[in-house]
Formats: structure tokens, sequence, C-alpha cells
């Protein structure tokens, strides 16, 4: 039931198994939850669309 | 005001046109808030961006 | 694996659970995804940490 | 390190960097955390994707 | 319809109020939708419940 | 800047450490962004709040 979200950039396909792999079974072995109940969801963000300290990705990497 | 927000994989138009009107009917009746103040979102995920059990749905699928 | 998240006002755990129910047999119906699937999360918000309109609720009910 | 999220419509390149900047200028100054500890997010939602009152927008809009 | 999520440390009402205030009015304007429309959710995080670079606020605080 | 949201239900403090910890050194690793750019938010959520398959977890119990 658990449910992790990582909300960032563009990832590939292996960086996303590696990661719902690497949460999952951390997150399980932690809070002694069965890994089966664990839903992780990828956000993958436009550099548009996030800004930090008031800059949007896609204008500081101009 | 309240905002519902649904979190799986793709569906059609139908779909969503039923269950945006299902939900909030039942928030409305549950709630006694109007209906007009209900907002829901959906969210469609790629079966690459959803894990569970560790596992990415697309490679589930595969 | 689909969630949906409630996220408004206090409730009473009656209400949770008809939402729950209501929103978990309807978006299974709809989705044709078992209902054993599904995961729904309440949100209550306080009247000061809601705004609509620019106005915390916690102002407009004085 | 506070996290921004815009949940719309559709926005241009020129909306969201202003409104990054305005938002973080503002919470910054409200909260006096530094500029820089904040990220933003832009959520842009296709019209079929949101409902409000229990109409999806892309059917409100036919 | 846009909602405006802040999730942060704890923030006192007055903080809240003009926050709201004025996310909602810039929102506004920007986007060219009423300021009615929009709602603003709070979210305030112990330090035990935010981490940066890996540790806890609450760790990095003592 | 990514964002990782761990939502479930109560944790210790010792738990909630160590899994910043470890989400955030493995997705520093995988993603090649410094881990000072990792936030991580921990949502608790109450057994009457989450349910699965319509039932609330605080159900389950009795």
């Amino acid at each position: 039931m658990p449910v992790i979200t990582f909300d960032g950039g563009k990832l590939d396909k292996a960086q996303k198994a590696e990661l719902a792999k690497v949460f999952t079974e951390n997150a399980a072995r932690v809070t002694n939850i069965p890994a089966t109940a664990f839903v992780v969801f990828f956000k993958e963000n436009d550099p548009e669309n996030v800004a930090v300290g008031g800059t949007l990705l896609a204008d500081r990497r101009q």
C-alpha cells in the first residue's frame, strides 16, 4: 500500500527499473511491509516545467 | 474545493467522464458539499513509470 | 495499483469508509482492474491550510 | 526545500517563467527562506484529464 | 480550478493568508483565469518528515 | 531538485532517517545528480485515512 513518488527529470527505463527495485527492497526491509504492497510512480518533468530558485531549468541550461 | 486525484494507467475519454461524474456525485452526497466545488484530476502513467513490488509494469507485461 | 487521493476538509470515519467503498467499486467497474488493487488516501486539511479565491477558508468562515 | 506545485492547464514558457519567479520571490520573502531553496513544478493537464462539477473540461468546451 | 500546493515547514496563519493571496492574484493575472477558480493547499511538514541531501531536517538542526 | 515522497503509515524517526539516506544515496548514484539536490517528504497517514480494496485500514485491523 505505501506509495513512493519520484518527481524529477527524464530517466531512461533502466534507471527507473533500478530505482523501483532499490526503493522497494529498502522500504520493505525498513518498514517490515511486504515488497509486493509497494507502488512506485515516476513523474518525469520537462525542464520547462521545473524551477529552482525562481528560474526554470530550461533557462538555466541555456 | 475538494480535489480528487486518480493516479493510474491510460484511460479513454468515456472512462474518465464516467469516473469524474460518479466520484463527484458521491463525494457531494457524502460530504454535503455542492458538486460544483469538486475538482478531479486524472494522472495517466506509462507502464514504464509505475512499479508494483519493485518491478515496472512494463517489465511485468513482457 | 491505481491510487485515488481525496484532498479536502475534515471527514468522520463513516464518510471515509463510504467514500473509499464507492470510489473503489466504481473505479474497479469502469477500469476493469480488481478492486483489491486500489489504494485510497484521505488528506484532511485544516481551514487555515486551504484557500479559495485567495482567501483562507478559516477567514471566510469568520 | 519547500516545493510549490501548480496543477492546471497548458501554459506557455513565458507564463511559467513569470509564475516561477513571482511565486519563489514572494515565498522567500514571506517565509524568510532563501529563494535558492525553492522548487516549483508545473503540472499541465489535458482538458480531458480535469473535471469540475463532475464534467470533464473537454466536454464543457464542446 | 487550478490547484497550487505549498509543501514546506510550519507557517503561521498570517504567512499562509499572505501567500494564498499573492499566489492567487499573480496566477490569475498571468493565466487570465478568474481568481475565484484557484485553490491553494498548505502542507506543513514536521522537521522529522523532510530530508535534504539524505538527512532529516530534524537531525540537521541538532 | 528531485523530490521523493513516501506516502504510508506511521514510521519512527530512525526508520525515516534510514529511508531518507538510502533513497537519496541510491537516487544520486542512479541519476548522477548530487545528493544535496534531493528532497524527501514522509507523509504519515492514519489507518482511518487509507483504504485498500475499498476498506479502510482501520476497519481491516478490527
